[in-house]
């Protein structure tokens, strides 16, 4: 892999660029851009989504222990049409539309190798301040990009939809980890967009039942309304403070699961929340010898009833981000599956260019709109 | 697994049983039949699917190498309403509407604890000559069997699907040990009852497309109208002698399913036919990296472009019938998915009673019946 | 399975049993022993290894959750001589010499059929008072026992080897689960016997490197000089209280790793302690796509660095026991594997009879004995 | 992956190459050689071993299907120390002794990010006439050669060893595909170099018994004598010609396995030689549900009783050199794993500088050399 990104010979242009530099700081500003590099394409990005951490990064200057170094363009869940093609560049041309992979690995170390790209640990990803200089993210009018991590679509798939698929792969990774089998019965915690796609990608995979939880009532019905789930759990809102309450209250949740399963026990859980008690309860709620997916990234030290899991062989798979997941990710929004929820319905708001980008940040923050409709997932459309 | 299925103590009641006793030499026989055992039920069998062994034995008194050595009943594609249960037996009660597992593994030996009995060395299967005394078939009257074997059918699963779920099991092994994801491509080599089912369980695991081939035009017909699969071939009746014309076939077929699939190469091939051609041109169709599943039952002996397969790390997986498949299998007939094709469907034609078992057999060795319509599966009803 | 064993027809005659009436009280009794129902033999238990589960039930008439419900025979790793075999017998004489696999599962549900009988739900294991009646130990003179779960002993294995296979179980079964290659660095918490025999899986399986942490130098003094590992850690007798401090004590242990690998990063932690701080810095220490095998029973609810684990893929695999290790357990006892360290050397104290029982439960809480000697594994000989 | 190895910008020095420009024609020539590009290093070729598909070249000017089309360098097998580096070089040094990974897959295919590169569709590999211009071999002076693809030896590996590594490679991959685990037993076809090394893999992956076949008695007391396989099978030189006593004759050779060995079944095969009966009797000498790996090139074409495969489950799997191994490889040669033969015994003959190479290649095509030693690996040392 070419470390060169961004950081071509040739003639530089300028382009917008929103930029983060500090707490709730963007400001739009213009950045040289040279040709593509002979392995780049020039690509104008057209639809991104905003995702947890872009929000993190926005309204912290931080994302977790991952402090910002450099003033930073945030966005990775991208589309775009290719502008201008490097010398060595084979499978694009100017016009097709694409979909971003924007992780870059090393390529070379085991791991990549082996087919477990996603935590090589020399990953560079866009938008992400944990690698120096930080590379920088795609809400910016024109980035090169190397071809090979450009992803061409269908003319049966929007760019909007272009930029779902690096959400998608998520859910992707996280089933083929899972060992999903048709038959199966699902239960993911967490209505927000990852979790959606999860439960999509289950259905897909022949899940015979999905079972989402959530504390938004409105979430867990949104996703029955719209096919994503069989059945729903609103998770109660309480806040117990010692060991022995949480876990009385974990026991509680995978009650309500067990009522809510008209077929039988949980064999795998997609944990999308990050909260303590929604992987307490994951535990308490799967059958022996199930499988638990580590997705949502929450709080970083969790006290768990590890012995309620390894006494019954529930393991405790990691799941980050994604390898190799973009070309059934666009055979999937292509087919025409009809287990497959309208994936365009997570797309909730949508913003405008530029100067639109801090007020979708500030909606991206929020549960519901003004009107009143859920914020899944916001759309910044620079196109 | 107690080994005295049918050999139970209690008063012995009679029940006609058909019994082959040579060559397309079926007799009614009155049978006695004790009391189940405590660990079994008694069943009343109410519909069975005859199969292509079932079949072998009917027309040659043979199945391959296995001779029949004493007089046989035929079935194994079974259901049934339980009569009796026996003292210890918890899972079942009179009334209860099952589908029969028919096949008996020791329970002991290393493959059986370590979950793959349908290859255990001591099976005893229903209406198979292999051990001796034969282990008689479901086309009895009433039937005592472990209700461990039993599988309960929900409400909404007829008795007649009920039967179809042991090729349904077959078509389930098969599909887990071709390890299938979401988005792939699949070629079906076979057009049949069971080439049918595989393409259903793929169908249902998400494959993106299914091709399937048949020397039959109205079979693949069948398969598309029906939603089994989405492109067809009909493979030329061809029959070359030497082996370099036989390949060249192969590779003329190859080039047909290229031609056929829509999206790219092929991931998996179920073999389903037992035809040497078959499996030479599933070598040439499958992507490096995919996976054969050897499924039909035909020339024991072929001549295979071994190399063609070994050099791309193309693997062949043998499927023998299946082991744990009942609950997935009842689950998916039970479940409306959208994409499991009608698999009533299947069953093609019906007899009545023990009197029409002759001339079940009889058109179960047919491609058409005299309405012209395909023979896929011939179920015989003894309600 | 049958589950009638111990309660069998014939005559009964007298034999003595070790019987736990309360915490720390053992009764010498006499109990009934009928002949053996069809399928079991009688074995004249001759070697029992006392295990931490033994322990907790003598010291506290309970385990964990688990409370004794009626007298309790203790025992549950064995071997002994048959004297006398059922009808139905096959695979034993009277005179063999077998390991005893005490857990009897029901071999009818989806997860004994699926080769995962070790957390079958229905599970009887001897000593354990989880099922109600309890399930006998072995600290009998004689027991009837299934002869399917009687594992013969070829001659070059000694009873008190034997004894070891049930313990070796639990090693060979977790280093299956972690998919252990030739090559790998392997981290080990706890060189009590279960650690050890663990170390001694990852060195037949080609383990390049076992590193074995403990907190008592003797005892990772004993698996250098044994050949049970590469290298070792003595880990602080810290006890931090608060969670900083907790997590900041397993980052230093996960420092103490990385300085006693010559070699690379850490590819599989096998957790044979229970202890927080140990699973706290096993998750530090692993390299990204690494497993943890959570092996040691201790604290119930542990604080973890989920967060740590999970973004970098790491898993936390459960085991339980074991399923189907006994051929692989007698094959490597017997086979003169230059790389299996000596097992006979873990069994550190022996105890003659029942009179002698109390004594060995004593010593079995103790690190060290009278003379200074490591307690590992504590025998009873009821020869 | 960049593609331009070899055709580096830089001043061009001149270098001796081997070169065959027809059956064998082996000529010693000029070559000009740049410095290497960025990411490549220059290498002083030392130690290469002569492998069957060399062979084939300079005998054929062809190998199989696949057809010389300019003058071709042979040598795949190398070692050799590093004489200068590429400005972008971090991990090796002027002086470094490393062995060479000579496959250049694409690195962009879903192959190759899925960790199988070894299936790569545009894989370069040097010393084959696949692609086109050829990827010249290393029976040269210097190569330039991608740093990310030369491993570098720990001190106590020799130069020598080091170019086994790459036929151990083979071994390392076959070993992986077959899942070994310990206690297994493992039938070899084939005492060559290849089933030498794969025998090796199986001891260290814990195999209790390595059964190994050959029609030269020689071999297989080789292969006893250096420890690689623990029981022998010569096998009778007999050639059948019709499909009947071809398959009879199979039977009969594994009738000598199941002599052969002391424990059990065969749990996996490698077939290492690509001869017709050879895989016949793997077929009818695999336990069910086993595995034969299919590792030796041989005839494209095989008769096989492929239902004798399919109804008992075993598996025939394909192995296409290596992916990912020499990790691995390096770490055993230098572990001093009692149960690793001296890999240095295999290389049999040695050849000193270019003027050696034809004489190289006629001692390869030869079972013994002139003193009546075992021809098992040529290497010519070009230091």
């Amino acid at each position: 892999m070419t470390t060169g990104a961004d950081q071509t010979a040739g003639e530089a242009a300028g382009v917008n660029a929103s930029v983060l530099h500090g707490v709730k700081d963007l400001k739009i500003e213009r950045r040289s851009l040279t040709s593509p590099a002979p392995s780049e394409v020039q690509i104008a990005v057209q639809a991104t989504g905003l995702c947890g951490s872009d929000l993190h990064y926005f309204n912290h200057y931080r994302n977790g222990d991952i402090i910002v170094k450099e003033p930073l363009t945030l966005g990775h869940e991208s589309s775009g049409v290719v502008t201008e093609v490097g010398s060595a560049v084979k499978n694009l041309v100017v016009g097709d539309r694409v979909a971003l992979e924007v992780g870059l690995p090393c390529s070379e170390c085991e791991l990549c190798k082996g087919g477990r790209y996603n935590i090589c640990k020399e990953m560079k990803f866009r938008s992400s301040a944990k690698a120096f200089p930080h590379f920088q993210g795609t809400l910016q009018e024109r980035i090169n990009h190397p071809a090979s991590s450009c992803h061409k679509l269908p003319s049966n798939v929007s760019l909007e939809l272009g930029a779902i698929l690096e959400p998608l792969g998520v859910a992707i990774h996280g089933s083929r980890r899972a060992g999903l089998k048709p038959g199966s019965t699902v239960l993911i915690f967490g209505a927000g967009a990852v979790g959606l796609l999860c439960a999509a990608m289950c259905k897909v995979s022949g899940a015979q039942q999905v079972i989402i939880a959530d504390i938004q009532g409105d979430r867990v019905d949104f996703a029955i309304e719209n096919k994503f789930a069989d059945a729903k759990i609103v998770v109660p809102m309480k806040r117990p403070q010692e060991i022995e309450e949480k876990l009385a209250f974990a026991k509680e949740v995978a009650e309500l699961v067990k009522s809510a399963s008209s077929i039988g026990e949980v064999d795998a859980v997609f944990e999308c929340t990050g909260v303590e008690s929604c992987l307490q309860a994951a535990i308490y709620s799967t059958r022996p010898g199930g499988r638990i997916m580590l997705i949502g990234m929450g709080s970083p030290i969790q006290t768990l009833p590890i012995s309620a899991a390894a006494l019954r062989e529930i393991d405790l798979i990691g799941v980050f981000r994604y390898a190799n997941t973009y070309e059934e990710a666009i055979k999937l929004v292509s087919s025409g599956n009809p287990l497959l929820p309208d994936l365009a319905k997570l797309i909730t708001q949508r913003y405008k260019g530029f100067d639109g980008i801090p007020e979708a940040f500030a909606m991206a923050g929020r549960v519901k709109d003004d009107e009143g409709k859920l914020v899944l997932k916001v759309l910044v459309d620079t196109a």
